[in-house]
């Protein structure tokens, strides 16, 4: 077996497998608010988690690598079942959620974008794949859920996973050392997305859902 | 014109045939429900019958075959047509269409598993396959009439899925003749829905819809 | 950078634009009605008029060309903006939102035909694409909103695209001139979903949304 993904940096391959742990997580603590038994734990856990770089790599025409190694699936489903195994108290479920998601959304967007300029896309086209990848997963897991995405709720999101994304375009465009990059672009959209979670920022008129 | 899935063997081609006719069934019955036209018919019908392979195909880098023969798009169009024609009462609607979709997640989760072994996928892949396979055409048929999709209700589903196409794998392994390893592996997994809807089984707490 | 979509012609392109445009005015108009930000316009804008060529092109196997050009993207970007800060009163957008969904639907059917009838496809493929096309963009638009995907509506949406993607490929068979062939079958699609929100047709019975 060829060792996938040989191209990806150390770096980039670590934000990669956290951030499918965290969103991995985001997805089961959903299931966990609809009640689901273990294995919707496991289905929506893993769809979120692997479902944002599945869609870049389909858009792009490159193969979905967890389909020829599974690490990725792997982490997926053992994030899900701790989650299951051991589920925090329901408030606190709500909160893991929103915060998992706000973590894999910054770590996404940088990873997608990356993987993207790697693969050879134009720059406008890696922003928008950190953006696709960023935002993939957690649609996904909405609309299994049959809820709101959360992308549509009013409070800068995919701004979030935007400014990640171009942070981290520029920055390699001027040359500044890959892990700085990624460190600097994840903080951006870390800080924003959790600034608008801590203080309810709202960047249109009060939404109907 | 080139035989598609040409080395797919005639006992796997006959029970994806089954699978789509079936799926497709319980995709027009969802259409019934909500009162569509025979164009709701024909497009939830053919969407359900083709979306778990198609979907399998995509993620492997697999052609779509029915881009190429379109055998499988004119079932699904057959089956969804003759259930718009001879359109059951509202309670055997209801029936039919849990029962239908019963069969092609037995269906579907041996022909994705034994397609992807074929394609030469790694065994842990295939069976995550045959899951893909057998429930991805019923989500697109939920999110499209935007109900909560079958796999989030609390039964047994997923878990029939996995069942046959890990029981699939297994029995490929054990090399046990194919097709009794794809009579037991269905049994399996139709089995175990089938009981879940006869007995009202539930895994998890009650759920919240 | 070579040029990518080489192969069509002129006034595919053109209608391909266009289509591109209305639709991401209908996914923007979405976007309004639920009261999302500048983002969220963004969003919907873009996955709206790209989605339905996005799903064809993966279906057939075939380049998502905008992951090469970004002219597409660049163009559902300034529509979704100019609905943004020309947006229009309460009334006028419902309205706008269905009138540019009709025009979409009437292009993209036309559009994706023609584009696979290139590919190579046979002819019931391509008609079945130039439905995808036309139809696929919309129903990503409506599931994102989580709100009924408008082709179950009830009134004529998948019959006017198959009408128009139908009338395409027979008029090239029989040899027609293109443009002729494109105007003629535009016409038709949009001359039947336009007749159905004039006249209020309805194709079933009086359906339950």
């Amino acid at each position: 077996m060829t060792t996938p993904d040989a191209s990806l940096s150390a770096s980039i391959l670590a934000i990669m497998y956290f951030g499918d742990i965290v969103f991995s997580i985001s997805g089961a603590l959903t299931a966990a608010r609809y009640r689901m038994d273990v294995f919707g734990f496991l289905l929506i856990g893993t769809t979120t988690g692997i479902g944002g770089g599945t869609l870049r790599d389909l858009l792009l025409g490159r193969t979905v690598w967890w389909t020829q190694d599974p690490t990725e699936l792997l982490l997926c489903v053992a994030a899900a079942l701790l989650t299951f195994f051991f589920l925090p108290s329901d408030i606190a479920r709500r909160r893991g959620l929103i915060w998992a998601d706000a973590l894999g959304l910054a770590a996404f967007c940088v990873v997608g974008c990356s993987i993207a300029l790697e693969f050879g896309s134009p720059p406008i086209i890696a922003v928008f794949m950190g953006l696709v990848t960023a935002t993939g997963g957690g649609v996904i897991r909405d609309v299994l859920a049959n809820t709101q995405p959360m992308i549509t709720s009013g409070q800068p999101y995919a701004a979030a996973a935007l400014l990640g994304s171009l942070s981290y375009a520029v920055l390699r465009y001027l040359a500044i050392p890959e892990i700085a990059a990624e460190v600097i672009a994840f903080a951006a959209a870390f800080g924003l997305r959790g600034s608008a979670l801590l203080f309810d920022i709202r960047m249109g008129p009060p939404g109907e859902f």
